[in-house]
């Protein structure tokens, strides 16, 4: 799809590109760098605060800047860290563009989110968003998350897991065009990983109405997720259910088959 | 998918929300709601300003109001008018949520967008994720857009094609969990409608880079569109360089096949 201007299957370790939605800050990311510094050099270049739910979008009117960040010098000497006043894809993009201009990662990861990526969560996500992007640039791409929106949620039981789904893609890369989504039940009770699809289902009763002191409505976002097929047994939000990390394969193309 | 509230079958003239990514000022969406008058009653819900690239982003952290335009009262007078301080998603949602909350629409329409969303546009369109949003409802949607930036865009030429496809969904519906991404060229020089599917492709030197005063760098997106496929006759790009109207259908679902 694109030309790669080094010899990626070289022997020299991998370069690893991490971004994710939460923001540069947030617990998740720094789990998978940490995680990530055992397979190769890593290069994170995440959201300057959250940026949760972006979807795939870019910033088109305003300009980006992308800072380098030393507050992890000591706890993670081997990463080199960015932060972007943009959305997760403006992270790819312009981490492409600038510096690894002339260093094309072998893999991007995304994530860890704090909370499901699973079902239709997919379509919104930026941490998914971002591995779509990665995808288009022609890299195999993954997305983690865990089924816990705590800011101090436990991402330590999913990392063996995170290491299988990881050093398999390395060692096989990823169809062109397809990327993963990878979600871990919370809790430390997992059963193994099942490769699954993206199970159907929608929101419900979305907003809470407020009414401000002129007396106007205003809306804030809350809901519940609505499992439209719950009779499934084999969909990643089943899978999730009965404590396994679920693997689903996620198309570029968003044409119909 | 849902439940229906009531008969969409009847005799009544058809119920048709619509919205788009560049405001309600935009000169698309005026011609997209004054074509529709003629086919049912129509409600506009659009954000208050541009929100290009937005792709299926949500707002999360911050409130949302929906406002209602009386602007329009008298050059559509039968076109009920809001304006939502969000992205294109969260107008379909807050509209389904509130003005819609008991009269389902049966037909949502996006656009006319000025710009391509053809290709890989589709992924970071915000007309488009308003139209995968009304597909996550259940209610036929398509997306228009022309191959033209300009502001004073000449939507004209490709009304009579919209016209066949708006009756063909509202006769027929469309298959569950698919909408329509139709995009035109500029001109006057249509050859007619093409049904293909997304062009394989990506954005090259997609920043611009100045310095500011303090001699830090910033960047603008800029870019080219790069044809991944130039050799394949039968897709949306290759269509509308051949001047023909292209529909293609998404798939809300990303699960890869």
């Amino acid at each position: 799809m694109k030309n790669t201007t080094q010899d990626n299957k070289s022997a020299r370790r991998p370069l690893i590109l991490v971004s994710n939605d939460d923001g540069y800050q947030a617990r998740g990311v720094h789990c998978l760098t940490r995680l990530l510094q055992e397979y190769g050099d890593v290069v994170a270049v995440c959201p300057e605060g959250p940026q949760s739910g972006k979807s795939m979008a870019i910033t088109v009117n305003d300009p980006l800047r992308i800072t380098p960040v030393s507050d992890y010098a000591e706890t993670e000497p081997g990463v080199e860290w960015y932060h972007v006043n943009g959305t997760p894809v403006d992270c790819m993009k312009i981490a492409m563009h600038t510096i690894l201009h002339e260093r094309r990662p072998d893999l991007i990861c995304t994530g860890i989110n704090h909370g499901s990526n699973a079902s239709t969560n997919v379509l919104y996500s930026g941490t998914m968003g971002a591995a779509f992007e990665g995808c288009l640039f022609g890299i195999p791409s993954i997305g983690f998350s865990l089924c816990d929106h705590a800011p101090d949620a436990d991402f330590a039981p999913m990392q063996p897991y995170m290491r299988t789904i990881i050093e398999d893609v390395l060692r096989n890369g990823l169809p062109d065009g397809v990327c993963l989504n990878v979600n871990a039940p919370k809790g430390d009770n997992l059963q193994g990983i099942r490769n699954t699809v993206g199970c159907r289902g929608h929101w419900s009763d979305e907003y809470r109405e407020y009414i401000d002191p002129h007396g106007h409505p205003y809306y804030w976002m809350t809901g519940r997720f609505i499992n439209d097929e719950p009779d499934n047994p084999d969909t990643d939000d089943a899978w999730l259910a009965k404590d396994y990390v679920t693997v689903v394969r996620c198309d570029i193309d968003r044409t119909a088959p």
